[in-house]
């Protein structure tokens, strides 16, 4: 193994599956008499269970978080966060993520067969949210024998699960991360959301979300809704950087094939997904980004809404951020302080975009390793 | 006439057309046998011809620049800063709008007969360019007896056709007013240009662009082009004032109708474009967008593209534009100042986004009143 996968790497990992059979009612209120979650663990458990961390994955994320599966090339989708030496540190850690619930990587979602009808879910599968996502992984910690984690960590739609998790779960977490998140959507958010669905509900091989029962799938949808998606996650600058005005073939054609290299980049990233996620389940997920809100039940009173919460967090946003910018992460921030709840706020210059917490840059490894290393001496890891 | 209208509107007004019968030869190499522009027309030419302005539209827009058609409730597109009294005076200016070549409101495009052919042009029409809009424009002020206009005048696309105007024909017009707009597009520009064409390329309804003679329209994949620019014509801010997360039922419905308020507003803009735009014509203006850069042909040195004009010029930004922000306009500032050429710049203050220039907004209204004042008392106006 050590010579396959690099030594900073957790190396060769697998999923598990795990089964709950308890109902679980569903903010849309609709009931799931049980559901599965697949989830990967890194690192080992120690003898008093304090040392555990949970990574919540965003958007278009998996549990596959760090290490390799057999016969793939390409780590997990946060290896440069995870793994000895790193930030979360599986020599210190016990490190797991899950799919969502919802989600098209194995746990129950869309993809399923719903147990009522013996057919598969589609459009059926409820649509859930975040608070929904933070009740199931409460059963997975239960599972687990997890009473408190050391740490629930995220990024974008994983940093509202993580604050999420610190509200309705006050004293199950020490510390909450939350990177490059926002306490709600904004207007413009919701937007750029109800383009992407839209892209893929009026696909004519939609047919109501039931597509894979005619053998289909919205593709050009699908495909349009994450080439919008990628314009998000990076910055005009680094957009700029990547591609300029660079042309493919040195000269325009005059006519609507790809020309300029970021065309052929965005047709890429669409078509790519399509061979790798469930349109159903990106739509249930940029609904739960929409629904996000725990202020809305306090007056939009983001202070009240944390009034209650016991950990301690880390906020982090990077400087090129226009998906969520710094000042979304500043409104979770100035409400903490409103409560005098402990925490860190650092914004990191970075020109990536909104892609920036996936990114290895010096000066965001070094606050998240000197954060985790503060988790884990409290923690005795 | 003075009841139904504003007083300080142009008032009733209508459309003419022009057909040109000498070949046009394009940038991509193919030749126009001749074509028809429709226009229109505000105020009096004087006797020495030197009042006349040229009002360039941008991308969704067309000749009905001022004034109301008959037995039409809206006026044309730009009624804020034409009329009596506004800052395109019609009392001192003769003010010429016409609908660009590729259009799909009257002047020859996509939607013509190809003469060769017999039959709708379609996805035929040749794919035109800024410097093939100005070419054509000068054969309009041919016909119309204008040897130099007072000015050129435009925002956004408009803005580049200005611009474009002073480089091609410099001694054919004293002032360029150039309203948000860019020297060039930026990758991000482009890429959402790419994904508006790639969601009505990939509608069925598109039918490799003939779908005139397939008796429909790809209503979807152009609802959604028009969807995504509204999102880039507005501010996150002003999205924000307008819309916020109201929800059109006070609830969360958990599937996939409108909810939130942004999203129904969205979709109307959607849906009511479709009735009115020609997907062809949409395609054609978004490439002839990615293809300007008048700095390409000097070493992407926009100064040394700038180095033989002679027009004076005014050049205004918002600051909340986030589709050509206020750097993009200082670009052609900054090569402008290189060259020691006559230029007034200001930066407005302004919530619109890149809409503000369609605004009725007070500073910006007097900064265009002053300067078009200026415009006027050099030509006697």
């Amino acid at each position: 193994m050590s010579k396959e996968f690099p030594a900073d790497s957790i190396g060769l990992v697998s999923p598990r599956t795990l089964k709950l059979d308890e109902p679980l009612e569903l903010d849309g209120g609709q009931v799931l008499p049980g559901f599965e979650l697949v989830y990967e663990t890194y690192g080992t458990l120690n003898t008093d269970r304090s040392n555990a961390v949970l990574v919540e994955h965003a958007l278009s994320g998996h549990h596959h978080a760090a290490g390799y599966h057999a016969g793939e090339r390409k780590p997990g989708w946060w290896e440069t966060c995870i793994g000895p030496g790193k930030p979360i540190d599986t020599n210190r850690f016990f490190v797991v993520c899950s799919n969502n619930l919802g989600g098209c990587h194995g746990s129950s979602g869309p993809q399923s067969i719903n147990p009522e009808s013996g057919r598969i879910y589609g459009a059926d599968f409820p649509i859930v949210t975040v608070n929904d996502w933070v009740r199931s992984q409460a059963r997975l910690a239960d599972a687990l024998g997890i009473d408190t984690w050391a740490a629930v960590v995220g990024g974008s739609l994983g940093g509202m699960q993580a604050l999420q998790w610190s509200i309705m779960y006050p004293k199950r977490l020490r510390h909450a991360v939350v990177i490059a998140a926002a306490p709600k959507l904004s207007a413009q958010n919701i937007a750029f959301n109800e383009v992407a669905r839209q892209a893929i509900i009026t696909d004519p091989e939609f047919h109501d979300g039931h597509y894979l029962e005619h053998d289909t799938i919205p593709r050009q949808g699908l495909a349009l809704a994450r080439m919008l998606g990628h314009i998000t996650y990076l910055s005009d600058d680094a957009m700029g950087a990547k591609f300029g005005r660079e042309l493919r073939e040195g000269r325009f054609n005059f006519n609507y094939e790809v020309e300029f290299q970021v065309e052929s980049y965005l047709r890429h990233q669409g078509q790519s997904f399509v061979d790798r996620f469930d349109a159903n389940t990106y739509l249930l997920m940029t609904k739960a980004l929409d629904y996000f809100d725990p202020a809305a039940n306090f007056d939009n009173d983001l202070s009240a809404a944390l009034a209650g919460v016991e950990a301690s967090y880390l906020v982090v946003s990077f400087t090129s951020d226009w998906r969520f910018p710094s000042s979304r992460s500043r409104e979770i921030v100035r409400a903490l302080l409103d409560g005098d709840k402990d925490v860190v706020y650092s914004e990191i210059e970075a020109h990536h975009g909104h892609d920036a917490f996936l990114m290895p840059i010096d000066e965001y490894l070094q606050l998240f390793s000197a954060y985790m290393d503060r988790v884990a001496r409290e923690v005795g890891a």
